[in-house]
């Protein structure tokens, strides 16, 4: 039998010992539990970056496991505690929109409120539900306690505007929505919709990109290309740099692809 | 049987690899263990920081825990190595105050002056005891080893100073004693102090807080706003914001709670 | 019968999930894994500062572990995917020069030039190659798998320049390799090379140091000191105070030694 797996997201940082808290009830609820730090370094607040940072990585992951996403500026308000399971995983969080990309991309099996007491902490702080709310969630799933008994089927359920592009025959408008860590900078453009195009230019912030590369090391140095990320998205970037800023753009700059 | 756990709280950050370095010595000895990373990134050097976080995580772990906490500036010099029992759990780490809410807090079995060198590196660096030290020390208990075993009973023990508050009929003086990933301004008034007293208002920085809220999203965007957080501190904060760069205020501020 | 332990050290931040991906690939491949994050903050592209780290940290581990080292700019490139062997432990990454300490420390069994597609992911992305090839390879010699089936023995393999020392009958000019978490100064220049000598001064940046030190604490805070770190090269520090600030040196600044 291979231990469950619970993975957790979350934009605490580790300095202040709240991840720590997380882990600790975690494991006195499920000592067997195998807990996988996934990121705390979600910008504060941010719930799009998070809902994209989980669509990066939930797939990989053995069935079954329970992946745990808290960036939850609205604790304590009506916002409620979410459990989503799909025919391969469950996910656990805020209805605030983290679980946009897998209400988009998955098969929905069943969408629980959470609000059964008895699989809560005993004292419910107003500020901190990741450690007295989902944190003890997640431990009870991870122990086989069937989803049903956490709450009641929820009859709707946040999700995030993932921004559209505009096609056109002539090209398509699409924009950033997210900077990684390497300052390459990823657009809403899937690789699908460009795949059997030929791409005149690219054009972000005036300025015009003819290269088009596999790969970073093919853009000469100093120079910007575009290439698919490994994610299928449309990535500007540069090689051994950082594009985000030589270009001087960040989420939300509009990106144009003309074809030819 | 669960596998022992040993909680890491360091400010060694990752990149230099120390913290490979004690994780590998001590899965060496007992490979068994459960390591857990509470964090890396305490401010260099500042133990206070390493004590308030130790505070809001330790008790949530599962009985026998071992906490290993190592801030460390005077490694090398006389400060003593100290193994701290409590009916609970075991505590490793340097004599400098780490451990200063848990002597305040908890009822203390035994301090050991961890002197044994059968469980140290054979060599030892006087400038890396977290690896050559505090994590063969914090293996070896993870294997059983009897406390007595480590050294003798230590006959004093660091504890810093943990600000008190001042408090009249007509209100309470006390300060900022911790800055969250968030930015919320965490003071040393706790709950008990002020729960039954009505609140006139708060000064922090000459500006007058009349807002007290039960969680972050009460407080009107670009606020700020007072609440007791997930620590049982009163904290001053702000919603979807950073209160510390808004009110320009950091450990050490004074904030005065006047009653009505 | 010790889980198999998988290190990992990235310069991929954790935030865009890249590192969630790769521990998802490995433990679905093999669930029985022990994965240790040594750290994902080398900084973006610097193969130097992974193999200093990897240096620091690999020979503390139990025997067979296998070290994952993805720094890795050349993605997609021609650039070989390594598998190493010395007779402790096994280790994966790019040819690129992660690898030159162990290959300057370590008899090495072998080195094979990973080729299998066998042992990848069935689709591979050109700019992710840690999670659609070096992650599944570690996975899979976790399970045991034969060295022998991940490809050929390669014949030749990248060594990065470790800077070497000057040395005379008068002294040693060496420079400063890295730079730490606390902001002290380690040179290129060993324990051993100097342990026979007198050092009348140290000299960096036209600063004379005349203190050297055993331990941090020795250095008159303020004061710039030098002492052999904990992995045997000469540093410049201070006490509870950053070096590299004070002194405004880097890596590549110049160190010279001038012995009485």
């Amino acid at each position: 039998m291979n231990r469950p797996i619970i993975t957790l997201t979350t934009d605490f940082g580790t300095k202040d010992g709240n991840v720590g808290a997380v882990k600790g009830v975690i494991m006195r609820i499920n000592p067997k539990v195998e807990i996988v730090d996934v990121t705390h370094e979600i910008k504060p607040f941010d719930s799009f970056g998070a809902a994209f940072t989980l669509n990066n990585f939930y797939r990989y992951f053995p069935q079954n496991t329970i992946h745990l996403v808290v960036i939850d500026p609205g604790v304590g308000s009506k916002r409620q505690p979410l459990l989503l399971q799909t025919p391969d995983f469950l996910f656990v969080g805020p209805d605030n929109g983290v679980f946009s990309f897998i209400l988009q991309n998955e098969e929905i099996d069943e969408i629980i409120s959470i609000s059964n007491r008895k699989y809560f902490l005993s004292k419910i702080s107003p500020t901190f539900h990741a450690r007295d709310i989902f944190a003890p969630v997640a431990a009870y799933l991870s122990l086989g306690v069937d989803i049903r008994e956490f709450g009641v089927p929820a009859t709707e359920c946040s999700q995030l505007f993932i921004p559209l592009t505009k096609a056109s025959r002539r090209g398509i408008v699409g924009e950033i929505i997210h900077v990684d860590n390497f300052g390459n900078l990823i657009t809403n453009i899937e690789e699908k919709s460009i795949q059997d195009e030929r791409i005149k230019f690219i054009e972000i912030k005036r300025r015009r990109i003819s290269q088009t590369a596999k790969s970073y090391y093919e853009i000469p140095e100093g120079n910007i290309g575009a290439l698919i990320g490994s994610s299928g998205f449309l990535e500007i970037a540069t090689n051994r740099g950082n594009a985000a800023e030589l270009v001087k753009a960040d989420v939300d700059t509009k990106v144009r692809i003309i074809f030819d």
